[in-house]
């Protein structure tokens, strides 16, 4: 298992920034260390083309084990999806080419879209085995309406998934891994060091077998975004060992006011998705730090994983994994450099 | 199906505005499109007659299949019950008439009031089959106890429903039908022009049968309020496509720090509410916007409606219905005006 | 049934002030009424000894029925376990004596806390049967980090549960008792006069058998805090007859602006917890005021108690118990003095 890093400074937001986001699918099982590392992208990240307008093709792709995903080339599809990020006032046009023989879609979370990129039958954005279609999605900044009262801008972090496959909403493509993140970023947003994706989808984390959820890696000290989605039929209760975030919407305080709850764990449910950034290791030091959904039964059944924060050398203390079946166990202990 | 708007002017708020209030009820099947589009009533939203004490009747009916329902005169009972809503400071007094052979009762959440006010068994707050009892709900602005601490006002998403039919919590009266949504405004908060009440309850949306969800309609650039309530055993995610709103009291940003999170799905339980308002196609333009439960068994059971956003002339695209049973699928193309 | 009331009085923070606290396990029906009721301790919160540091010890029990607590003194475990409370900047070092014969541990949500005390078997921070170890447990003020970021406080209304009874996630600690509240308070954070802690584990509340969930009682006036955990496989909605509250980090609204929404329901789930305070019977009086999971299912079979708060004679209107099963019955009309 590899490092799925961010090669970027941590700081302030500068555009150049997001010429480098790697996918957090590294850790997928589904996908091989080597292809999923990978490496920065135009066509996910790269700078916008014409006005702030980026195209990207995204490959709706058969995977073993009757599962399906997307992915930025034919044949290299993951679970999630390419991990997205957009800034407010971009606007993203996305071909989608279903290499799949079934009819599949694109909706998309909390941007702006016309109905012609709903993804849903009932508006034909749809599309067929063998086919493709564009669809758009727009962002934009906050701002003050005509009449005084306050637009909400884009940025949250937000997700896309089918909404066609196997019923009218998609259950059959999100249940078989037609899904990814989506990060809307505000101008001066805290930029991260690592990021990392975890999809609860009914009793998996990121579609993988039970025990077999993704370990993340990072040293002391990195700033470390975490995106956690919820699909499927189930409620879960996201929980992190060691670390706390802020429950609003960058999971930062931006002043000492800010009356935002500090958690640990939050319930969450079907299209739910949040995210937060911790420093790692802060105040607690390295280790193997367990999350898990905290629904007694899901943890047991394997929802669990580790993330690991590495000391300076390279080590991680606190995984004697002996006592428990981590799935990939092996060659935790240090990390690459 | 009708429209179920409101006259007002969209701005800040003043008294006169509340006289025209009208309840979403107007989309369930259980009511005639003509009884159901009310007209003002002084009896829920006239002016303060005595102080600013308002007086209205409520009647428990029986409704054909086994339902129940809250209504405002003999004989027109609707799921959900009348929308009721107060300004901060004022006083309501609802007499309860139990036009049904079995006792009911009338419980509310948010507002002031005393235990006789309760609606439970054990403080004997319920009315017997041919009787009546007037339940005094009070409300009051925010302000500074004499130590210094903020006491919140009463404004708020809130809700009433029976608490004594079944067993001693209600829950036969509320699967059943005996719930309606409450609304207390602050002074300054913003008035929509539309309002929708959506509860969800059980796999149910407002007690309506699968497939045959409300569809609620609206002009491009209209400010719409939804009101959201769950009951019954089941958590749901409420989702709406294409539109999103701040996670906090109103729904709304009432300053650019407000750090609340922007989200377009919610995870709620049994007697939550919350409510939101936002501009009907705002940067997505005119569309047939479904909102459903996200839960993904439960919006293949029928948890889904959709939200009709027209253009100036009256046309929604996006809504080819041949690929999706939504029920009520005739004349939704083009919106009364 | 005997109260478990705080001597302290209602003001600001003073370090004085937290030498009084007492636990809500009172009303525990697993304890003695005596035992329960218990007189401030040094052990749970007594001034700092050295530095900021305090030490105390818990004792893992077995109960009757095959339960677990966690007690101050060996043969005093109760469930819920001692209410710990720390102040931002305190470190608390615990040993836990492990009096069964089972491997039990200590996990803690929400401080600082390196992997050691972690109290996971991954970990090896477990204690076998007849030893001890040493948790370590750290908080810290808000401040700001040399990029510039706010670093949150450690304040908040946290738990501790076992981590390996049963599964190595701890489910069977936590179904069998192994479970307490921490409260970390921030210096200027209001303290209350009166505690109660309530426990939702799977379909009880703290344990206790159905109908026997305990009654909270408080007169009119008193500033009273609630501390509500859930536990298990099951999500709750948690519901205050005549009372509400600030849906953020102190339950309080510190300013005018807030935009934090007011409520008296929320959904939670396994090992999310949540605090807030309310004046008793403000603005509604005095009266037996039910609380309750607002899932129907879940409050018929139980999940349901009463906060009587009596008025200035000491007597509490609106609890004919002749409708509802309440359980305890006996002896709530008056308040002991």
């Amino acid at each position: 298992m590899t490092e799925a890093g961010r090669g970027t400074t941590r700081g302030l937001f500068s555009r150049r920034a997001f010429t480098t986001a790697a996918t957090a699918a590294a850790f997928v099982p589904l996908v091989g260390a080597g292809q999923a590392n990978a490496a920065p992208s135009d066509k996910v990240t790269g700078k916008p083309d014409k006005g702030d307008v980026r195209r990207m093709t995204l490959y709706a792709e058969k995977l073993p084990n009757n599962l399906l995903g997307y992915g930025l080339e034919p044949g290299k599809a993951t679970i999630p999806g390419p991990l997205i990020e957009m800034v407010e006032g971009e606007t993203l046009e996305i071909e989608l080419v279903n290499n799949t023989d079934i009819t599949v879609s694109l909706h998309v979370h909390g941007v702006d879209y016309e109905i012609t990129s709903d993804g849903t039958r009932m508006s034909n954005s749809v599309v067929e085995p063998g086919g493709r279609r564009t669809y758009v999605w727009r962002t934009h900044a906050p701002g003050r309406r005509p009449g005084g009262t306050i637009e909400p801008g884009s940025a949250g972090y937000w997700h896309y998934h089918d909404h066609v496959v196997g019923t009218d909403h998609g259950t059959g493509g999100i249940s078989r891994g037609l899904y990814g993140a989506l990060v809307v970023r505000r101008k001066g947003d805290i930029l991260p060091d690592k990021q990392f994706v975890v999809f609860f989808n009914d009793m998996t984390v990121n579609n993988a077998k039970a025990g077999e959820a993704p370990h993340f890696m990072a040293k002391i000290g990195e700033r470390v975004e975490f995106i956690v989605v919820t699909h499927g039929n189930f409620f879960h209760t996201w929980h992190l060992h060691g670390h706390r975030w802020a429950d609003n919407r960058t999971g930062l305080l931006d002043n000492p006011q800010d009356p935002s709850r500090i958690i640990d764990t939050k319930i969450t449910g079907p299209a739910e998705s949040f995210g937060f950034q911790v420093i790692a290791g802060e105040r607690v030091g390295p280790g193997a730090w367990m999350y898990h959904c905290h629904v007694q039964s899901h943890s047991d059944m394997g929802m669990a994983g580790v993330f690991m924060v590495a000391d300076e050398n390279g080590n991680v203390p606190g995984h004697d994994m002996g006592g428990m079946s981590m799935g990939t166990g092996s060659g935790m202990s240090t990390m690459p450099h």
